[in-house]
């Protein structure tokens, strides 16, 4: 292990960055196209080039940049908190559990980049600016793809039916990307029509 | 397997979004430090949220957004070609295997988003401009910092000094961030010293 000058702004940052590492170690319910259980640090960068590649699907008002800052960050939590399976039960105090992570981890910086970073989380977390709303339509759509890419992935896991996905993907989707939703939507019916579900 | 419809620019997109989840296989020579190999698609997040973090310590005129997009897709190639250890051998036909990936991987997107991805690509594997200097900066430290935190990691791997060590990544690092480049120098410096080489 490293040893960092808390007093020293770079060392701060870098404090950060090596703390941040531990996020490759993060194991999510879904499984990339290879079959082995996606990590969050990996499924982190896969959003970000996701918001890259399909910023021209974004609202209005939405700035493709600052939706990828977001994305790289937006899961740094789930080291103290772990992953939450989007089909699975949430703890009653995950909320809690996830802010303390937030002032942890975030808390490593130097104190105004520190909160600048929290403010970008919980603007994701809320899911109201535009830029959230394209950044959480973007972490609802990934995983679609990669269970539709690896036969049906969380969905016969969780033993989860076309219409809760459709309940449960559609709305967040369609919000923040709505040309991306019938894409998707169509897919989700042709795979759980092709399983005779 | 999903299937994209080429004439249509959104499913092409999807297409190469799809076809980039297989960095996520792509085995790097250095370990994260929770001991497994790293692989190039977290490895890539991690350096998109470093230049996030230490964007201050980029020279006069880099751009930290666009760093961060250089970064997101600058292993891309590997896909094809695979990695390539920083202290490894380089294999002759290296360059025109990695040119041919691009073209490849890039090509999936629509002709003028497959340009800007190539061209900000180049620029990368140029390292001339000081986005991307910063860029190359950032990833020759971050395997310095994970060797650091892994008990040398790839150096003793490797088989190489205290010298090649501060030759090869020195001058990369001090020319795209060179107020980092101390602190990594003298971390270096004490890890060699305490194994006594
Ligand atoms: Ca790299």
């Amino acid at each position: 292990p490293i040893a960092f000058d808390p007093a020293d702004p770079t060392e701060r940052r870098l404090a950060f960055l090596m703390e941040a590492d531990r996020l490759k170690e993060i194991e999510r319910a879904g499984r990339v196209a290879g079959g082995r259980r996606e990590n969050s640090a990996e499924h982190s960068w896969h959003l970000a080039l996701y918001a890259l590649a399909l910023g021209s699907e974004a609202a209005e008002g939405a700035s493709v940049d600052r939706v990828i800052r977001m994305l790289l960050i937006h899961d740094l939590v789930e080291i103290d908190a772990g992953d939450t399976p989007f089909h699975g039960e949430k703890r009653a105090d995950l909320d809690a559990i996830e802010d303390a992570a937030a002032a942890r981890i975030f808390g490593l910086l130097p104190a105004a980049e520190a909160g600048e970073m929290l403010a970008l989380w919980r603007e994701f977390e809320a899911a109201e600016t535009p830029d959230a709303r394209f950044a959480k339509a973007l972490d609802r759509m990934q995983p679609v793809m990669l269970n539709l890419a690896t036969g049906g992935g969380t969905w016969p896991d969780f033993r989860v039916s076309e219409q809760q996905v459709l309940d449960r993907c559609g709305p967040p989707i369609a919000r923040g990307a709505p040309g991306l939703w019938p894409r998707i939507r169509d897919r989700i019916r042709a795979y759980f029509a092709a399983r005779g579900a």
